[in-house]
């Protein structure tokens, strides 16, 4: 028995990178620490299953982030396997840390808001701009790939709903300094698909090639997966996620995490679009994360396939 | 802070009717017994919060659905609210039962597969479909509203993938006999989006009109939001959900529940779409229902919303 049964709609991307954040964007958020050869594992186990990008670490200052502390010793040990690996680099400290391991792709973490700004950076939205500059300059000068981050682009726990036009210009801003990519995040997953179509609209609009567009979903009120669909619509082919749903966001504690790796390679297959992923390898990699963590993954989908297995 | 915004996105309908169905689909799939009270205060409060059709209890014999063996008992408790209270009948006996207490909404379950006809039924789908046929008809005499539920509509645990035609079959038979709407159902939860408007489709071709036609996603495998949200789409007014994700499927064991109603309300309120319902009062029932229960609301928005009132 295969299920999904393949049934595709109209208009959608063929193919979706899956941009996958779980070593990163998931560990980060684990409250006790993941032994460094754990993590090696969880990577290679995702380059296994299929998924081409997947986001190491971040080489931020261990003060910060100390679940992540272990960059230098990590990054060694997956940097060979043949997928993308970029990193989160929070400036050049971070950036000379990442190029002298041979960092082919980094990313920088800025905000829509002033209030996250401030929080998570310590800075003005344009003091953390002008801090990201020359990072994102010597990295292309490198002839690195640059992602950029851009948090809080739908509502923010301080200020409620974030107007587009506000969220447009830091977009901009990032582009024109040279990143490669944005990510468009909804950090406290309070996006719905409409928002999510006003924003990519107005980008597209004003000249952002939708190839330069990812989407980056928590799913803190179950709307992930129906704003991806919302931005599959409008031919975003760049989609992040979390293998198993790992992580969540420290500055919105009921948050529940980013959308899981599994939901989406579900969802994806049903409509016929390819991403060379393998949902069983997959699947069992987030089980296998899940007892490494102690506690059951908030996927549904492995849940529902892991139930199966026993 | 109000959130989420409301960006409405085109096309879709300026109104959706929630068909609340946890205190029949949601409680019958509860392992302990809930007191009679507790399920008709639950009742209650669903109408207070705005809900305006809710699936009172089911009169099939109690040996198959002791959890909902006190019908009887709870219809006259709610009888008299202001709201549309539809009631689960399996064949003449039940609906001879609901009729006594004034029942002036009705609903039958039929299946889309040979399979689960047999497993639910213990019939085949015609016999099942010839069983319903007089209920229907003298529910119409008596100028009852009737419903015909429709399960495994995409997927079925024997069968795997079930073909659009044998679905369209059996709809255009409940359609014939005189249901005046028809409920859709992902019982298993493979459905995803390209699956559900390939479904629609087909039955609005063949003359189907859209407003007799509801969906009722189960979040198995996370695609429940996003398939509703291919369903607006198309045109969809009328949309199956049970408070707090309460609820499962006894023939699925990996089922995580139906499609929760905060989950909904969440999206149609981001996309301007009326549904009547006030989502506080509705949170706090979920979370009131899931202490009478004793285990957290697997709705993401319950969990963060009750989060942050603590």
């Amino acid at each position: 028995m295969t299920l999904p049964m393949t049934v595709p709609a109209p208009g959608l991307p063929a193919r979706v990178r899956i941009h996958e954040v779980g070593p990163r964007d998931g560990l980060q958020n684990e409250k006790g620490t993941v032994p460094t050869e754990v993590k090696a594992e969880f990577v290679r186990r995702l380059a296994d299953a299929g998924l081409t990008t997947i986001e190491a670490t971040s080489f931020v200052h261990p003060k910060w982030v100390p679940q992540l502390a272990d960059a230098e010793e990590l990054f060694p040990l997956v940097g060979d396997l043949p997928v993308a690996l970029p990193v989160l680099v929070p400036n050049e400290r971070g950036l000379d840390r990442a190029l002298a391991l041979g960092a082919r792709r980094v990313a920088v973490f800025a905000s829509a808001t002033e209030s996250f700004a401030k929080a998570n950076l310590n800075r003005t939205v344009d003091e953390a701009l002008a801090m990201f500059e020359p990072v994102v300059a010597r990295a292309k000068a490198s002839g690195v790939h640059v992602r950029g981050y851009l948090s809080m682009c739908f509502g923010d726990p301080w200020e409620g709903a974030v107007p587009v036009p506000q969220v447009v210009k830091v977009c901009k801003a990032l582009l024109d300094m040279g990143c490669d990519e944005l990510s468009l995040g909804d950090t406290i997953g309070v996006a719905t698909p409409g928002h999510v179509r006003a924003l990519l609209t107005e980008l597209t609009e004003q000249g952002t090639p939708v190839a330069a567009l990812g989407v980056h979903f928590h799913d803190t009120y179950g709307q992930a997966l129906a704003n991806t669909y919302a931005a599959l619509e409008h031919g975003v082919t760049t989609v992040d996620a979390s293998a198993g749903g790992l992580g969540g966001c420290p500055y919105a504690k009921s948050a529940t995490g980013n959308l899981a790796t599994e939901d989406l390679v579900w969802m994806l297959r049903g409509l016929g679009i390819d991403t060379g992923v393998d949902l069983d390898r997959l699947v069992a990699t987030s089980a296998w994360m899940a007892e490494q963590l102690g506690r059951p993954s908030p996927s549904r989908t492995v849940r529902a396939l892991s139930h199966k297995e026993q």
